[in-house]
């Protein structure tokens, strides 16, 4: 049987996922994500009224008009996860392809919620819930997909497996390796090393090398929660403002922010409109997360929640709110600037619980807000936070487990591959023969 | 009553820490440390035989000459904890001062190994031990000595505050807030909250200003116990050769690579000099730490352990070596030259449980230490590891709990205390008048 | 006599200097200047209308309330440099004083313009132009300010010096040590040389630590000149469009451009308002500059002629425009954003004669600017530039030139004058005795 | 006809270049070279008597047993100038290949140099000059080797260009864009152009990357020599020591040293074993060098010579001398530890003419050369240099000129190459297809 490997979008950069396996006629999509910084550099760019062609001439979304260079149906579009660098190009591409997406529930939901923001493009795909540990049939030619339980900034996240005749094609976006998440199961390496030894092996696999040039191993979830645990406890004793914020999307960090506020006297609240989203998914779905916890999205609602906050006394609360990177619209910005109700005092304690993105326009806004949170007197607590992605060790550690006959770095751009490359050619793979740099829009043929 | 504070050492460098507060006729000496970079840079050099005056010369230990403008008499010599920067000079100039030395019992039998292993001079100082929270009386005019707790990157760690007519003197070298430490009591922040307030509150504050430019908060040993937790049991499953390295005094972070070797099913075994110097001293004491563990501190006897390991089987045993910042002669550095009999291999685990000292000499020795040990094949984990001083938060928190008049920023240099001062100017304080950077071998009139 | 030094802006930061020295009763203020950062943090201020307190609330002009402590009067008002952190402030600051305004005539005529701006505050303190190398007499009691020739990135600067009975007070913002330089003389060392050694000395110098961090020696503009010629003569074959830009205020640096410009073929044209401000002084005064080259400032005028270029054709043309920051509202980022008549191609050369300001608000702003110059296809080469400021071995050399008494660091906050602190030191100065770390609002007594 | 590259050394680092080209049956090497770094690490090696295959192994030298997969006769050695990096390994390899030796007269009489040093193996190759603009015959078939002269850190660097049925193969390796070098002729880009557009134009272009992820252009070393005049200048007044070190085989430099210190009235000294190597060779050829200049290489005439300065006085000498990056046994590292009769005084300015090769291990002993170098007083003046190779525009500009079908990024590894993918990506090459990154032991077919 036939194998081809269309890397059509996220090879030469951070941000826009999207790859094709073809076995034999049928064809898996994994992921279809939005690059956001291409949107952001122009000005005033509403992405959900915007045509697919423009935003592909922006770098915005996916090019996949390679996709007509593969001979097959497609089968299934299955994105790994909710973050928006891989759902965030299904309302503009999906409906193009007659295939059901397939995801984890927590995932599906945030895919619902891209599908009813567009206003472009109407899409009428089925949407398929499985969870991690469950497989379904591809075709009709002996193709199984299974979802593998990973562990990752967000909940829910799988690496999707494909099992062919000629041996498991394994996407690995994105993941690190967790022994013990906050949320949900640890990473399911028992099952990784069964896929490298059963039947015939892994023929190929596709690796998240975002922090591909970092040594060392990613710490677990728990180890950014006891950090986060000793912040705020050693805050136990202030009873002025205490303010947190973190990637909304981070449900697990989330949910330890929650729990820390209720533990040193505080009514944790979620502010901002990203904030109701994910954490408002995470509620209605039956995962591990605080239900009872108030979220407030809309501008003049939160503007009248902080005003009771006010009232009531900011000691007794602990607002979680967006704003993280210091972007100029979100939350925290605003009460650095003083345009919300929130006084800001001496003393007040701000908690970053994420890192900036380090991308100097991040870097200029971040150094931007924080600057006016100094002017309004409050002391900042930064980077209390682990990467959600593998560092080299882990990379090392996947191969050991999955021992796959062809790898393909992803989720970089080739600086970005070189840490990978290094470390696989030390394993013995040899590049242009078993070890595929590539770059978007091309498709390599594996057998 | 006069008060003065003479800035002996350590006030233009991290190193040969030494401060003496006189008030009224009665002396007390804080600290009495080494800077062994000033040694290291010179080739071949032993200071056990060398004189005060030449070492002096170097810059090396602390010039004590402007002890003779203090007009009053040495009451007792106060080394505030273990490590060489406070206690390695005492050897050398302790036996000038007809005063008693004053410190935990942890600390105290370290500078009893000082003094032994001093070649050049004798002394015959008082050695009196006292706990954290105990007091005692320094002349006859109403002065008091107190140790108050705090917690540090070595156990027993205490600030010792004097108590006088004028108010109180806290020197606050070296710590970290810490809530949750690994071995003994959190920092007792309720006894500094006290002094603050009770009598004429706090004179004269001296500050640890080693992370003074570092924004946010130290975290808690808890975190890197974390860290390391997660580290090791990622490797359960690894049946191979472990070792792991760190600062040999860190005895709260030696018992934690203790335990969770154990936990993973592995014996622990402490090797290197210094290694058992420390830890030893830790067994004998009645401190928190796994008396049972073995140690190794002379070269032949390690190798012969590391002969027995090999024999017995690597996978059973976890090593805990000296070696972290690279030291070309540390066993370490020797396993990686492939000169002692353990062999390592291919995908062994080398787990760095400290952080590079940031000077270009260290970072270019621990770069080829590293190197080394991927020549042969092994896997480095580097940085998992907390500091063991206060950040500008900690900082923040402390003139909070103290409200001093004075305060004094030690150990650093200039550049190492600006934060400080940018901090302290925004509560309030003003440079020359209440806040006072100082240089090594002045003497500051507060009253 | 009593002498006095009020160091009242610019000594806990770069920007808003303002200097006052008092010698028995007479007075003379160096320096007014404005932080123009602090404004910027704010959206949409404009400083024109507004009144000086406001302006010393949010930190961006000297507070000159400390000037009521010093008893005596104020007889000259002495802007050193045409530059913005040096002069901005007179128009809101001066009035208050009866005193002249006493400048090279560079830097008489830009004051002059900001004066013209004001619409706050009217002035009518008279102006008095000096050349380097003269003197004028201060008050009745023998004291004289002279003018001594130096060299910094803009043309006319000089560093004045007050001789008094007690010696001579050397103010030394801002400068390089340049033997080279573009346009007019080389700096005066000779002169230094004789100050340090007749009649009393130098009671006391005050010292620009801009780059007091910074090892080594700041090179000559010639180097800037020639790395800039290299640059460009590289181009020469290049038939498309060439834009440079610089920092306006830069005579010389403007000069070499409009230079090399026509040596490789092209006309020069100079853009932007701030340009034609600078550029436009220098042409009414008698300096080496090339009168003829066409300037244009207002929008409108620059957008014609920008469709003049376009049509006669891009490769006739050399337009030196502003934005060399990434400012986003000047000529080079509208060019970059495609807002303008030029049209920017692939292979398009645009040249930065400047170095980005080290703060992140620059560099998000620069990287953005470059990113959308790369997005039109235009090749960029950054920092062919050289810095304004003395290095180290400048400051080693003017401690030995003029050996004076006191010596204060200024133009830096204390962790930009710890270089210049550790350099004294190493000479024999001694921090509170004779070299002397303030703050702004302080006053240093002398004699 | 078949054309064949086989990269062979220098494609997963810098250092150690080799590159084969076959054009049917004749072959052509270009560089035979050495990693020094990779026996450094290693305690008291000397190479002079070691085999070639324990050479391979520790990655000094080429593993060129991949030669014997390409067939065909070995027409030609060509080293391209005579850095160790791309002549070191001649005399370990060249031996085995029946083939002369073509280089300019320079790098040839290197050559020879280490011939006359090797221990192990005998060599008999023919050694062949041939100057830059001309051309030889290779084989039967029509092939044409032409040397283009260009311009590196060295004199006498060529391009070589293989001139094949199929169109030119242009090798690289290593230029700067320098169109005002100090020594000899600029680079002839008119050459390069003609290639690009006679005949079948340029089938392959092999680029040094050593830069390739720096941005802008590399500057003339005219840049470099106007810096360096300045700084000696500026130095023109002092009469005590002057002491200047950079790389022995950057002729240009030492010219532009010895000159400067003769206009400034001191007398130029080259010490130092590879300083009379270098400029030893220099002198016997007839290039643009100042013949006169003394040199002393042994130890014991050197330290004689230090001597005699002392007698005559330092300030009438400059010494030029060995030791720029602080390797520990060189003449400046002897100095700076006080071991040898050169006293440094407080105030000698020591000039490095050279940039500190960015690697740890060279960072870290080039500090603590420093530190040394400043415990006497010394006064540093670094980084008064530039690169000798292309950076990002010299390489669009390369593009621009061969126009090649296709191109092969070299001299670095992966992470190295990664800046010029990205622009060769942007020119319109695409990985895989035009844009060949390989690595070390690979054969590329062409035709």
């Amino acid at each position: 049987m036939e194998i081809e490997i269309a890397t059509i979008g996220g090879y030469e950069e951070v941000g826009r996922q999207m790859t094709a396996v073809r076995a034999g006629n049928d064809i898996v999509i994994f992921d279809m994500g939005l690059n956001l910084s291409k949107v952001l550099i122009h000005d005033n760019i509403q992405t959900e009224g915007m045509h697919s062609l423009d935003l592909i001439d922006m770098g915005a979304i996916p090019d996949d008009r390679v996709m007509s260079d593969l001979e097959g149906d497609v089968r299934a579009i299955v994105p790994t996860h909710g973050h928006l660098d891989h759902i965030g190009a299904i309302s503009k591409l999906a409906h193009r392809y007659d295939a059901p997406i397939v995801a984890t529930p927590f995932t599906l939901e945030l895919v619902k919620g891209e599908l009813e923001d567009e206003n472009k493009f109407g899409s009428d795909n089925e949407l398929i819930q499985m969870d991690a540990g469950d497989s379904m049939q591809i075709g009709d030619h002996g193709i199984e997909l299974e979802f593998v339980n990973v562990t990752h900034s967000i909940i829910q996240a799988i690496n999707p497996v494909l099992h062919t005749p000629e041996g498991a094609i394994v996407y690995g976006l994105d993941k690190r390796m967790d022994h013990s998440p906050v949320i949900g199961d640890p990473i399911d390496m028992k099952r990784f090393r069964e896929i490298g030894r059963e039947g015939d092996g892994v023929l190929c696999y596709i690796e998240d090398c975002t922090n591909a040039n970092k040594k060392g191993r990613t710490p677990s979830e728990s180890v950014a929660r006891e950090h986060l645990r000793d912040t705020l406890y050693s805050m136990e004793e202030y009873d002025g403002g205490i303010v947190a914020t973190t990637f909304s999307s981070h449900i697990a960090r989330v949910k330890s922010l929650v729990e820390f506020a209720r533990e040193i006297g505080r009514q944790p609240i979620l502010l901002g409109r990203s904030m109701e989203t994910y954490s408002g998914t995470a509620k209605r779905l039956d995962v591990d997360f605080p239900s009872d916890v108030q979220m407030v999205g809309y501008r003049r609602s939160i503007d009248q929640t902080l005003e009771r906050i006010m009232n009531d006394g900011k000691g007794n609360f602990l607002p979680v709110v967006t704003g993280h990177q210091g972007e100029p619209r979100a939350l925290l910005t605003r009460m650095a600037r003083g345009e919300t109700p929130y006084d800001l005092e001496e003393g007040d304690k701000v908690v970053f619980s994420a890192r900036v993105i380090p991308e100097p326009t991040n870097e200029g806004q971040r150094y931007q807000a924080e600057k006016l949170l100094g002017m309004q007197g409050a002391r900042v607590y930064s980077d209390i936070h682990v990467s959600g992605h593998l560092c080299q060790e882990g990379h090392y550690t996947m191969l050991d487990a999955l021992q796959p006959q062809h790898v393909i770095p992803a989720h970089q751009d080739l600086a970005g591959f070189s840490g990978y490359v290094d470390l696989a050619s030390n394993q013995g793979y040899t590049l242009g023969r078993d070890l595929h740099t590539t770059s978007n829009g091309n498709i390599i043929q594996l057998v």
